[in-house]
């Protein structure tokens, strides 16, 4: 699905991005002032078409949001189904390694995680399309770009998905920060899906009934938790450095 | 130092934040609309002092930006220096875990990189004074708090503090991307610092040199590097990994 971005300041960052494809930019104003002129310089650089459009149809585009009269129209990224990401899996011959998140709704964290996924080899990644974070132009930069190509399913039911993945003879195990199974000792040398929670809440009492196996990143300090896309690094390397031996 | 945060939507933002300690709120308007209004019963509830000022005055203290009528004054945080960090690691007895940032400039990064490097039990950090993040409101609120306790060093010069170290028996090592030795097979079990280098600059050619050895984590696809604060969290996690072995 094409994606919008408005405000003078969100389309010129986008127009900055290599990652993003423009479609097209639509002007809603007669009056061009100089920095409205600075961005659509930018766009005929990158040669993004401009359409002049009307205020009021922008206002309608934008659902009455302050769009500065002026809206970029982004080619959008198209999710992956689970049957994609498992025939992918199937073709390469290596070790499955797909990542499940419930519920992360930060979209920095969201790309931040696609980035690491994609530099671990992971096979692809399964969102929830309720109360989690979709892919946008943010989760896209976020992603360095990783986004534009890494395999995301995004499905209505993850207890649905996980069952399936057992039944292709996937382990599912989930990172819970009160597991006492610590990370370091948990054998990931398996076909595999690792269920990362959302940031604070952790993963839902129903997902985690379904996993195989827990285990927990341990920690010192008085902070509860790490970063969850930081905590998502340490398990894929820890993916990694097994499957290296 | 004390710190300014300034406009309506940041110091409501700062309040809300449970991790900074604010000194006072000085207004600068006799009208308070009902939105400033809002933010002040905030700040009353956080038994935070508000203090009528002028906009001039406001206007002096935040070098003429967009302040709303509002500047709110937060504790600051004292760096440490590089002697409190080592007898901090003398008095614990462990082997010794001190990272050095080489210019990291992303207040998200470096909040970041100061929550993993406490929770992995680390040292301290030293980071160079030029051309790089120092701690802010926003650093401490991307560490989750963190950078209100953790101990950080700013230096004028990290090759004369990495002479330093040396000196005091540590070992220096760099993560590099372009290493040949990978991460999983080098040795942390010993008395360290581990230099991480800028977002796509990485560490700079002389501090690079002053390393005794470099290394680097294996990535695959089309991405060159993982996110700093991801790649610092992964190399952290080996270091506790090796240790409680």
């Amino acid at each position: 699905m094409d994606q919008i971005v408005y405000g003078i300041h969100p389309v010129e960052e986008a127009l900055r991005s290599t990652h993003l494809q423009f479609q097209k930019i639509l002007i809603g104003a007669d009056k061009i002032h100089s920095h409205l002129q600075s961005v659509l310089d930018l766009a005929a650089r990158r040669r993004v078409p401009i359409v002049h459009s009307t205020g009021q149809a922008l206002d309608q585009m934008t659902k009455g949001a302050l769009h500065q009269n002026i809206v970029g129209i982004i080619n959008g990224i198209a999710y992956k189904s689970v049957e994609e990401i498992l025939s992918r899996w199937k073709k390469e011959g290596t070790k499955a390694l797909l990542i499940i998140l419930d519920g992360i709704q930060d979209p920095q964290n969201l790309g931040s995680l696609i980035r690491t996924a994609s530099g671990c080899g992971a096979h692809g990644m399964i969102i929830p399309r309720d109360r989690a974070a979709g892919i946008t132009p943010a989760v896209i930069k976020a992603s360095a770009g990783a986004a534009a190509y890494f395999p995301v399913a995004r499905v209505v039911n993850l207890s649905t998905v996980i069952e399936k993945l057992k039944k292709e003879g996937l382990w599912v195990y989930g990172a819970a920060g009160e597991a006492e199974a610590p990370v370091y000792h948990t054998d990931f040398n398996v076909d595999l899906a690792i269920v990362i929670g959302a940031e604070e809440k952790g993963i839902r009492p129903l997902v985690r009934k379904k996993c195989d196996q827990l285990f927990s990143i341990p920690m010192r300090g008085p902070l509860p938790s790490f970063n969850a896309s930081v905590a998502a690094g340490m398990i894929l390397y820890e993916v990694m450095r097994q499957r290296s031996r």
